[in-house]
């Protein structure tokens, strides 16, 4: 059967009423805790309970089935045990719902017996123009609505609205699992694929692409079905997004333990690079990476060029920002004569870039204000064209003060830079990346990473206007 | 000059007494600070404040040179303006004090006039038999004797005691910059090399080789000077120590940086390379790895063989622990049959490595007690050498009866393992990290790392068995 049209997934993401089927057990069921997490979040249309053993739950009423609710149902959140999975599908397909997750476990990834079981599944759905997420999957996210179709305990109040899209193939990208909240990433949507049986990345992507929230997106990948297609649509969309590709799976024993977990085979490595790259897609390489790249994107505008300043209070760091600048394709801005005759009248020592201010810092009384002089003269300068500036959260004074220093200096800011920060307490250096972050400049706890992040804008400035070069032909 | 005995470190890290020579204004001056930190970390020699301006300081009485310290002096930490330094020592060589330490900057790393003034104190230095660390340092830590030479402030108690030893070309590495206390790194010595007028990596590895407190080295390398003796040193201290090199300015213009901020060439990453191989160290990196990476050596045995297991609570993450075990030359274990018989006893999708609890662990009443026998079984298993074990740190409850449980399995445990913890608020996983850590089991907060550390300690179990194998002969 043909794909969908894209306007399907809006049934996922921007339902007006969800029905979820599943074990309303309290504080256990997963029914009752996708129901419990949907009410957490603030979910804006209605949700009808289904379990025939059960009148009520959490101050509603349920529904024995779904075709007891009298209102329309745009999606299901199904997760009921493997056996039971068909039967509830065909009861959707009655109720003509047209979108449906399965969240429940046991179908490919368990074996030949889970994945005819999966089939059936695909089969009901397509003979019904319904589209299905799943199976084995915890569901979608989507921090517009409160929708947060996840069947574990979150115990956390915020999903942070913002403009990344983050998809996986793994349960592990959700809220239940990620300190999303802590964190703050800036999420607009979220969609874990689980085995991937009907709704993949093509659909996804086409969705994302037209999603006025979504700046960005992330994807994990384990396994692409449907190669051209994914080729052609995600071409289409780094036209206009970047999106970065955390391809797992990687080496022959990582593939087989992917098909494995997801019931699907991870592919040529090769083959994959190649694919990504003639598309426009940029890969990272770690969690970390997948994770705390992409909200570069989310603040600030594209590099105009690929000359990188580093302000650092310590040389050592300076050094090691080099390297990673350089490794990831970016150039040692040289600084103009103009701004070096500036950071000169502070110190001899500051001709160069990296800016190291650590002699300085010691010996004025008022460095903050020299390190507010010095970050604002080198983004000044035209051979600049982004920058990372090293910042200490050391004691919470110095802290504190640098946070207000840099939320006077932020509206001055117009090309991209990102912050690394260091100190002597964890929670310290974690609360004032977050202040930072709310100040949309985008923060980061290792250095290399924020210095690649900024040579990943570079690189997705340079694919973007590749792209736009070709089209104005 | 000959280099020195490398009893002569021994004043550095075993001094009964230390001279602090600086400015003693309360709070500010860098000589105060010094004091206080040898106070607040415990130092247990005698420390003798020196300044001409000051009768008492902190309670202790200050003298104007070390001269007049009647007491023999074993160190002097000396940070007084840059024109001052040679005096101060020329009075450190009449009092015949055999090492010093000068904090002061200001000498190469800031231009040819500072690079003169260095060269005097080498001078004066090698003409009374006396040992230079710096300039342009903040010294030495040792966690036997509370020894903390640095001129900054330090905001927390402790810095923990173990069995590695740290090393740098910068101070960023150092109780002022880095969260020592919340991290818990086990430390034996700390050595900032600053500008490496005299003593270098050379010396030091001399002297850590024979320092029974030191398991493991890990040195931050911007250059070397004398290639042939630090090959030499290098290769006798990895037959017996560990050796992890984070060598930067690896590109041409990280090593330009470097030069500005040490004043020394950082030289070709091709021959860097081959040294460090050829004389058995092993390179890491990142900061995040230099920091990391090291502890895997300090709790426990080195594997005897590349095969690992991976025991894991989420398949997706067991695919990428799989590629980065592949990527670093481990070996995916092949479980036993046994091993399998028991797993599959308790569901039949653990046949495999990585062994996936995942879809177990919501199904059982007591989940903690299947991973237990889960650790155990495979770590029994006589094809496993080595394991990564991913736990969660999600909701307090599940996080302590987590840490009981392997408090419980500890003991049992004779194969090195790391262990990857992740959560969904930062604090909580921050806090059980510790935790585990506190049992002498290395805990990683990025999966990547977690199982990088096992390749490096097989890595380096290989590299000692050759150079043992070589002995032999």
């Amino acid at each position: 059967m043909e794909p969908q049209q894209k306007s399907d997934l809006r049934s996922f993401f921007e339902p007006r009423s969800v029905a979820v089927v599943g074990s309303l057990r309290e504080g256990q069921g997963e029914g009752y805790r996708v129901i419990q997490n949907l009410l957490h979040f603030g979910f804006t249309g209605n949700i009808y309970p289904i379990n025939p053993s059960y009148s009520h739950v959490l101050g509603m009423r349920a529904y024995p089935t779904v075709n007891e609710v009298k209102e329309p149902i745009d999606l299901a959140m199904v997760i009921t045990p493997p056996p039971t999975v068909a039967a509830v599908i065909e009861q959707c397909a009655q109720k003509g719902i047209k979108a449906v997750i399965v969240g429940t476990e046991g179908f490919a990834e368990a074996g030949e017996a889970g994945a005819r079981l999966q089939q059936q599944l695909v089969d009901i759905a397509h003979s019904n123009g319904m589209r299905l997420i799943g199976p084995n999957t915890i569901g979608i996210v989507n921090t517009s609505n409160g929708l947060v179709t996840n069947p574990y305990l979150v115990d956390y109040d915020r999903i942070w609205k913002g403009s990344i899209a983050y998809a996986s193939q793994t349960g592990f990208v959700g809220a239940q699992g990620q300190p999303l909240e802590n964190r703050a990433y800036p999420i607009s949507k979220m969609c874990d694929f689980g085995n991937k049986c009907d709704v993949n990345e093509v659909d996804l992507l086409d969705y994302l692409l037209d999603d006025s929230e979504t700046k960005a997106i992330a994807l994990h990948m384990e396994a692409v079905k449907g190669g051209r297609r994914f080729m052609d649509t995600l071409r289409k969309v780094t036209a206009h997004k970047p999106v970065l590709i955390f391809k797992v799976g990687r080496t022959e024993q990582g593939a087989r333990a992917s098909a494995s977990h997801t019931g699907s085979l991870a592919g040529s490595v090769r083959v994959y690079d190649t694919v990504f790259k003639q598309a426009g897609a940029i890969q990272v390489r770690t969690w970390q990476e997948f994770w705390e790249i992409p909200k570069v994107f989310a603040y600030q505008p594209l590099p105009k060029g690929n000359r990188i300043a580093i302000v650092t209070l310590t040389g050592g760091v300076g050094v090691v920002a080099i390297d990673a600048a350089v490794e990831v394709g970016l150039a040692v801005a040289q600084l103009s004569d103009a701004t070096v005759d500036r950071l000169v009248s502070f110190h001899p020592n500051l001709s160069r870039n990296p800016v190291d201010l650590g002699p300085i810092m010691v010996l004025t009384e008022d460095p903050l204000s020299i390190l507010e002089t010095t970050i604002g003269a080198v983004l000044d300068d035209a051979n600049v064209d982004c920058a990372t500036i090293v910042l200490a959260a050391g004691i919470e004074r110095w802290a504190s003060a640098t946070v207000t220093m840099l939320d006077r200096l932020r509206p001055h800011i117009s090309k991209p830079i990102t912050i690394y920060i260091y100190g002597t307490k964890v929670s310290m250096t974690e609360q004032v990346a977050r202040q930072l972050e709310a100040m949309r400049l985008p923060t980061y706890l290792e250095l290399e990473t924020a210095v690649k992040a900024l040579g990943i804008a570079v690189e997705y400035a340079k694919i973007k206007s590749n792209l736009d070069r070709k089209a104005a032909y």
